[in-house]
């Protein structure tokens, strides 16, 4: 196939001495079909990349969600180095940060203040503390599943972890209002915020759209019940709308997450707040050494004048449903049957009656053998940047795996 | 006097508008002496940067540590640039992150493996997090008035937090090994960690060095009780050595968090420990969006190479050493004494009998009006960049500081 992965596995082998798993989190083998996957890059350029063997792809994970212009955009690489060329790290802030605090407390919806920290799991941090700081409650409600970052709270993971970690986090069910009520009735009283994304997107599973006024009653029901709405819209943000989106799905938070795309890949996270939870968001202590750090202040600036001027949102819409078209009739062609949901621009792919997973993973490796690079597990991104041409590539692509994976049969990939 | 503050009260007005606190953390005016500090920056070259008002300071605060080698540092940041050039924050890691890390793991004494992260806060978290899972305990123990990140964990701040947060986390008191065992006698069995610094640096007060065996004690107990030591090398860092402050002041970690300087300012943290924790690293989830971002690990690159190839933490301890001298001698000319403490390189001013801290915070406006940038509550930092005749010139700075708080008597500043 031309497909090499040996410079790959050299360095994860080099890896693996010195890192813990050798890449830790979401990245490493494990999460992907080993084998199959590149796990070390060596350049990017707008849609596409190339790993450590010379192998390209069309990219569609970009940075899981962080690259939303394609990689190495000139402008916001300009306005970045533009910043940083006269220092940056200062003690204090610069203009940048009162001018982007400015910029998003207008542009996001309903929001009055913001608040700059590096990691998203940061900003959900901060946003739960405001929250409990601001009604001198406990309990906080999350969607099963649902991804709020990697801080004890909220860890998918479990070892080195306490009970007291999460003694005050309660699951409830996405789109079931009943399994909302019940801990209601549990916590009554005691509720500070219901954390929720503006879709559920879990990985290993669908993404699922609100149903049924779901996220507005539960809206209604903390308004009710006295508790606050935190939008965790870290991961789908400025794919949906500049506005944040829950201006898309029609629902209104008390406090909005921010990060990965703000600055095109620029660490940056902001946790932005309506004039109600001020003075509760002046209570909480937070700060952190990079967090005045104004290059990725600039950036992110450069990245909204972009995506606002091409109408980058309706941009990568149209390409994440060009990509889906595609998909669903390469699958029809093959007699196979996909379920593709979420935002067009973030999609989620599956394989109807494929509950291993083994059919999802061997197309999905298949076609990143080609060079499209399918995640198997996790939903997809599109960027500005990817052309018609790259999706109509994709597409061919695709058709061609899709060929090798009903050819090989329901067996697991090696 | 020259020093005109309007155009940095004039964005603070704007920041208060859209920003919790209008600064938050440790930046704001309440933390220096609101009227004669700039609260905003607008570049920075060398040991200088230059406020929003356009004057001048020699800056001995340095982005809270994070720049070693001056702001704008010709070869780290371009470093940084060149690895940024052909993309960045990509899905997967590139090589710079496996260089890193077998450069760390072999330069920091005891180390065997690193994982990066964005914040110190990110790594310290992780730190007591794989404790627990390599020991199966709960409890951690830190020093009163240490500071270990603005996590719920280990923040100073209150409002937003529960009892939870803090429940296995016990205060001993830094050189009082009695404390320690009365915490050891209470807890045996459950305890995960000490988390240390290498020498204790809280803020509004004295440095103190480990004396009379403290340290080495607490690590004796550790091996002898079945605790780890967790080493927050985050302020000290590189100021100490570039093989970890603990061989300085010999003492042998199981794990070193490391960040600020590392990189010159760019977002960088790490954690790194031995390799009979490897195992319980491995086992512990973390991940952040950002934290392959290469271009800060270009940057830590450069920023090593520097400071080894001009003997950094020498020069450092250098300048350090003459600012402390010229201080000393400034105050004796003025009938004034001088309680200066912690490592030449980041050294913590005081007066003798000012207990309200008001003549400290007098002669530190009146230095940072005449243009050395002193804080008043925090320990300051050197850095290479800082010449002789910087030195030079802020101790004369200081001399017309000091003269003129003498002249002001005791007051507390208007």
């Amino acid at each position: 196939m031309g497909h090499r992965l040996a410079a790959s596995d050299a360095l994860f082998a080099r890896a693996a001495q010195v890192v813990p798993r050798g890449i830790y989190g979401t990245r490493g083998p494990l999460l992907v079909v080993p084998g199959s996957y590149p796990l070390f890059v060596r350049n990017g350029r707008g849609a596409r990349f190339w790993d450590v063997d010379g192998n390209e792809y069309i990219d569609y994970m970009c940075g899981f969600g962080s690259i939303i212009l394609g990689y190495a955009d000139a402008e916001v690489d300009a306005a970045s180095r533009e910043a940083e060329a006269s220092g940056f790290s200062f003690s204090q802030p610069t203009e940048h940060f009162v001018a982007l605090a400015e910029r998003l407390s207008q542009q996001i919806d309903g929001m009055a203040w913001a608040l700059f920290t590096k990691n998203g799991s940061d900003a959900t941090t901060y946003a739960v503390q405001v929250a409990r700081a601001a009604t001198g409650r406990r309990k906080v409600l999350c969607a099963r599943d649902a991804y709020h970052g990697s801080y004890p709270w909220s860890t998918p993971g479990d070892a080195g972890l306490l009970p007291e970690d999460t003694a005050h986090i309660h699951d409830f069910v996405w789109n079931h209002l009943g399994s909302v009520q019940r801990l209601i009735e549990q916590h009554r009283g005691d509720i500070a915020a219901a954390v929720v994304t503006p879709y559920h997107h879990p990985a290993f599973d669908d993404s699922e759209l609100s149903a049924n006024g779901f996220l507005q009653e539960l809206c209604r029901l903390a308004r009710a019940e006295g508790f606050l709405i935190v939008s965790d819209d870290i991961r789908v943000g400025f794919r949906a709308s500049l506005r944040g989106a829950h201006t898309v799905f029609d629902y209104q938070p008390d406090l909005v997450c921010l990060s990965k795309a703000i600055a095109n890949g620029y660490p940056l996270a902001v946790c932005l707040g309506s004039e109600e939870v001020r003075r509760a968001a002046s209570s909480v202590f937070t700060t952190g050494t990079f967090w005045m750090h104004h290059g990725p202040m600039a950036a992110a600036h450069a990245c909204m004048d972009r995506l606002a001027a091409s109408d980058g949102v309706a941009q990568m819409a149209a390409r994440g449903q060009q990509l889906i078209d595609g998909l669903q009739q390469v699958a029809t062609r093959h007699g196979q049957r996909l379920t593709i949901t979420g935002l067009p621009a973030m999609p989620k792919v599956r394989f109807v009656a494929d509950r291993d997973m083994f059919r999802l993973q061997a197309f999905c490796a298949a076609a990143t053998r080609r060079g499209a690079y399918f995640h198997p597990h996790h939903n997809w991104f599109v960027t500005t940047a990817h052309s018609e041409e790259d999706v109509q590539r994709t597409v061919e692509i695709a058709d061609a795996a899709m060929a090798e994976t009903v050819a090989a049969g329901d067996r697991p990939f090696a």
